[in-house]
């Protein structure tokens, strides 16, 4: 059987999250659904890269799916978008090695999160709105604490074994861009709601209420002690997903340009 | 009674225009019924520079209001957000002359549009989609034509007085961004669907499907034909609204940032 790697974006507002559930709208349910109908088979998988939480975006979500079909890649990236809701749409649909794993294979996936420095009518779906001041060279010194390899359990829920909440972050970068503040978040996996509690942690240090020491804290010691603030999945996008050791450094660019006035 | 001035943002996806209307979700009628609940009073008017149709945004509309209030002019723009739904943000809210006009007092308006070259999952209420190959030289050729002083008759479905139909257009520009093409048209005043028709004209144009010869005969001749495509209004903004003569040169920026893969 063919196996395909896809690369999709979408805006999670509407969808439960990417994985499939019953009872619920998801944008992996919606891809099967849809590759079913262009297909007409049943006996098929997808695998996502990983989960997206509710309300949580993706630029370039990757997945591989092993389905038996004679149509081209391109005809039938065409043909899936042709049927998907509009705020689901396959980038890219290829064949792929039959050993290529969207979940195994991934060295390492970059997140972007974006705060919006103020109230914006385009925004609300996309950004997490701050009305107080943030100061970025203290979200800029927090933010290099994180780089490397620390334990974050006081960042997730996930009941996980002793010693595997260690996790490295190869780059916590945080610019602004007119009206926004875009952080990027790039690490080798990611703990269960990490990115959106590393976010609020860095809205704290911004708002002056945490300063690097408790950061320093929360990541050192064996606390028990939760991050304070998990912040909204609406300024979150998975942005990429790498399956070669060292990725190319690309450009933080907004998703919406609020930056006029 | 004080007057003030204000600019605003918003999403027109959900509205039927600006206009007030009875039975209808307008963003006059939002801003007038929330006015009138931070103020508490009902005897006053808000005048905007001018209409947007039903699905058409705006990055820059610019209004007047007459209410008797003792409120600063940032608390009561505060006041107003707040209850404002999201999609509709005020920007600005200045104290203005008793004899500042909102619609008589402008000298300029500017106009974005967003054609889209790819599908995107966040772009549909943002952008007019074209799955045709557009031929940017010729789209700017076209537009140079349309620069200048012209008769928009065909451009329009309004019922004008002979002669009026002229307009002039100070910059028809066509730029790229991304999977983005842009154009702004700055002009005097416009014509119900102008705007929109002479978008369409340059889409024909990028297509192949219609020349400049055409194009030069659809607004010198005493033509009877209607352009022949009116643009959605989903890519269409109001951009800016000018008091002063001679509009300062500013970038052509999209609203979103359409640009990956």
């Amino acid at each position: 059987m063919p196996r395909f790697k896809l690369v999709l974006e979408y805006a999670g507002t509407r969808y439960s999250g990417w994985q499939i559930q019953k009872n619920a709208r998801t944008v992996q349910g919606e891809l099967r659904r849809v590759v079913s109908e262009v297909t007409k088979k049943s006996d098929f998988e997808i695998y996502g890269s990983g989960r997206t939480d509710a309300g949580v975006h993706a630029l370039g979500q990757v997945a591989h799916l092993d389905v038996e079909t004679r149509m081209a890649p391109e005809p039938l990236r065409l043909a899936v978008n042709d049927l998907l809701p509009a705020d689901i749409h396959v980038l890219s649909l290829a064949r792929a090695d039959p050993r290529f794993h969207a979940r195994h294979d991934a060295v390492s996936r970059s997140y972007l999160y974006q705060i919006s420095r103020r109230r914006t009518a385009f925004g609300k779906p996309y950004v997490w709105w701050i009305k107080d001041e943030l100061s970025l060279p203290r979200m800029r010194a927090a933010a290099r604490v994180f780089r490397g390899m620390n334990d974050f359990r006081s960042f997730t829920d996930q009941k996980i074994e002793d010693g595997s909440t260690k996790v490295l972050l190869q780059e916590v970068a945080v610019v602004e861009s007119g009206a926004l503040i875009l952080i990027r978040i790039v690490g080798s996996h990611f703990l269960w709601k990490m990115v959106r509690r590393v976010v609020g942690v860095l809205a704290e240090v911004g708002r002056g209420t945490m300063g690097e020491t408790e950061v320093k804290g929360l990541l050192t010691r064996k606390a028990r002690t939760p991050a304070p603030l998990t912040a909204p999945p609406s300024g979150l996008f998975l942005e990429r997903v790498f399956y070669e050791e060292g990725p190319a450094e690309f450009p933080i660019v907004p998703l919406l340009g609020v930056t006029r006035a």
